[in-house]
């Protein structure tokens, strides 16, 4: 807040307020001061919130936690309230503006939190190793129901089973699983479509576990697959090969990205590759930092991301391999068990 | 959009870009003119858009969507964009700005979209009504399970997974069991706690079937429940049934929740009622109209609401009554179909 010359900063998005106080409700605003935060919620968190808030007092408001902003400042000096821009939208800073008044500035950052939050700890990496040790284990029990006959939403309800059965607090997306054509979809939703002989099928899950995601993608044939086939999956791995090498403390995240597409381009597979290649994963299931071109940061140790690289031939299917991986002091460590080798169930 | 004297209207929110197009892809921008739309998306969800947008053309942007506005706009004269003011951060006016240039004047609007979007028509009731039914199956598959030596998680994951089995897309929100003291939680997350004899459980859940929402909540006792948790459980049904008296087209949404605060008054539990009445349900678990304080509007025929009285007493227990219901024209139809009587298992 010093070198930015806030007086208070405002944190109003939920995974921000968890990890600065470990507040888990949904409605909620975190006021910051120099040495001091205050909590406001309403009454449905009372009991919640005075359980779980560390490091702020907690404010029960009547109403949009918003409203109550403006009295937490009252009677401090005037001054500079940064907010997060990303995460407040225009009507929220309307509201924001009629709570505190003319004597508070208000400006809005980018980020902030999400820059502490780039960097796991011990703890943070022990529950990101848990949260993708289960996910793989997950992958291990429902690969044998992964046969001709079953729908794809049959197969994505059976993967949330397990998850929570493992004792995760649930899925941290919707869990994909797409087949025969509909895997040319990189955001598939599943849907009651069965699963047939001689098809692609992409199953794409991740957990929650202590609050934190996991996120693996695994692409499966069902029969003998054609050379084709077998050679895009070649390809795709090969690339995810390159990627892992890439990683380490200093290299550009846009540079890793870019390494994949090379390997794709040999292969005349590049312009099939229709999204970036991997995004840091923690609290939430996107967050910083992106592995994508035009990105301007470099990797650091304690950075956990995903890596993502895949192929999608509209009418013929589609191919992605992903898995979750710590940047170490000197490498990467794929955090992620599940078998990478082509498998034809 | 001419009421609002705009010359194009920009639609961000997904929700409302379905309502408007049928597109289900999570990165979209829907540019609006008097008599055109253009969707745009990014290159993850091209075959996707191409299947499912009606009514507007598909641009494929390489980056975020909300940087291809201002080119859709260009060549056309200038003029007033709207904007979703609750759906757009501060970030991303300023990235609008940016692509729009300064030819394009912007102004934040709130709700319009929203509006239409809570009157429900025939087939949105019909999707409404099979989502309510299919949640009520649910319930009536998990209750044998609710007995002690169960987990709160254990409970929820076969809740999901019925949804899921019955034909569900999933969840329309994180199902919520709370059992014994957690019940005075009105928002607990499932945890690992057992259920026990003599207590209470609350279970709160909610599907969504063919893109619409349903949500559900009963609380039962496990054994035979003490006189005090009868005779709250009678004033928090009954407060139930006088919501469900007051709704008809034209009721001030506030009259109804006052109405409900009455009853629990007279039982002198108000100050336990922690939230509001109830909220609408279509597309997204939380929309228009809401049943609370202060709110202006009234009731319309189409709209479809929850009313889900509840009384929380912290070290005690919590108990929460909710059904879905339809505004006819002549009053109210209750969609959701479970057991409303006190049960004790």
């Amino acid at each position: 807040m010093k070198g930015k010359r806030l007086d208070f900063f405002l944190v109003s998005h939920p995974p921000n307020i968890y990890y600065l106080t470990g507040f888990t409700g949904s409605s909620g605003e975190l006021v910051l001061g120099q040495e001091w935060g205050v909590l406001i919620t309403d009454g449905r968190y009372k009991t919640q919130a005075r359980a779980e808030v560390r490091g702020a007092s907690v404010l029960i408001h009547k109403g949009p936690p918003l409203e109550a902003v403006g009295g937490v400042l009252d009677g401090r000096r005037a001054g500079t309230l940064g907010f997060e821009a990303e995460h407040t939208s225009v009507l929220g800073v309307r509201q924001l503006r009629r709570s505190t008044g003319r004597s508070i500035r208000l400006r809005g950052h980018t980020g902030a939190v999400e820059a502490l939050r780039a960097i796991k700890d011990a703890e943070e990496i022990s529950r990101l190793r848990a949260a993708a040790s289960l996910i793989g284990r997950v992958f291990e029990k429902v690969l044998p129901l992964v046969r001709p006959g079953r729908s794809e939403l049959e197969l994505a309800a059976e993967i949330e089973y397990q998850i929570r059965g493992l004792g995760a607090e649930g899925a941290s997306f919707e869990t994909i699983v797409a087949s025969g054509r509909r895997s040319a979809q990189p955001h598939a939703r599943p849907t009651s479509k069965l699963l047939r002989k001689n098809e692609l099928v992409v199953l794409d899950l991740g957990a929650i576990l202590r609050h934190y995601c996991s996120d693996l993608t695994r692409t499966v044939y069902l029969g003998r697959a054609p050379g084709r086939v077998r050679s895009i999956y070649g390809a795709v791995r090969e690339a995810q090969a390159e990627a892992l090498a890439n990683i380490r403390p200093a290299t550009p995240c846009a540079e890793v990205d870019q390494a994949t597409r090379r390997v794709l381009q040999r292969h005349r597979l590049d312009r099939y590759f229709v999204h970036s290649l991997g995004h840091g994963l923690g609290l939430e299931i996107h967050e910083e930092p992106r592995l994508a071109a035009g990105i301007k940061s470099r990797l650091q140790a304690g950075h956990v991301v995903t890596v993502e690289p895949g192929v999608y031939i509209p009418g013929f299917g589609g191919i992605r391999i992903e898995d979750d991986v710590l940047v170490t002091r000197d490498g990467a460590e794929v955090l992620t068990r599940a078998p990478r080798e082509f498998l034809e169930l």
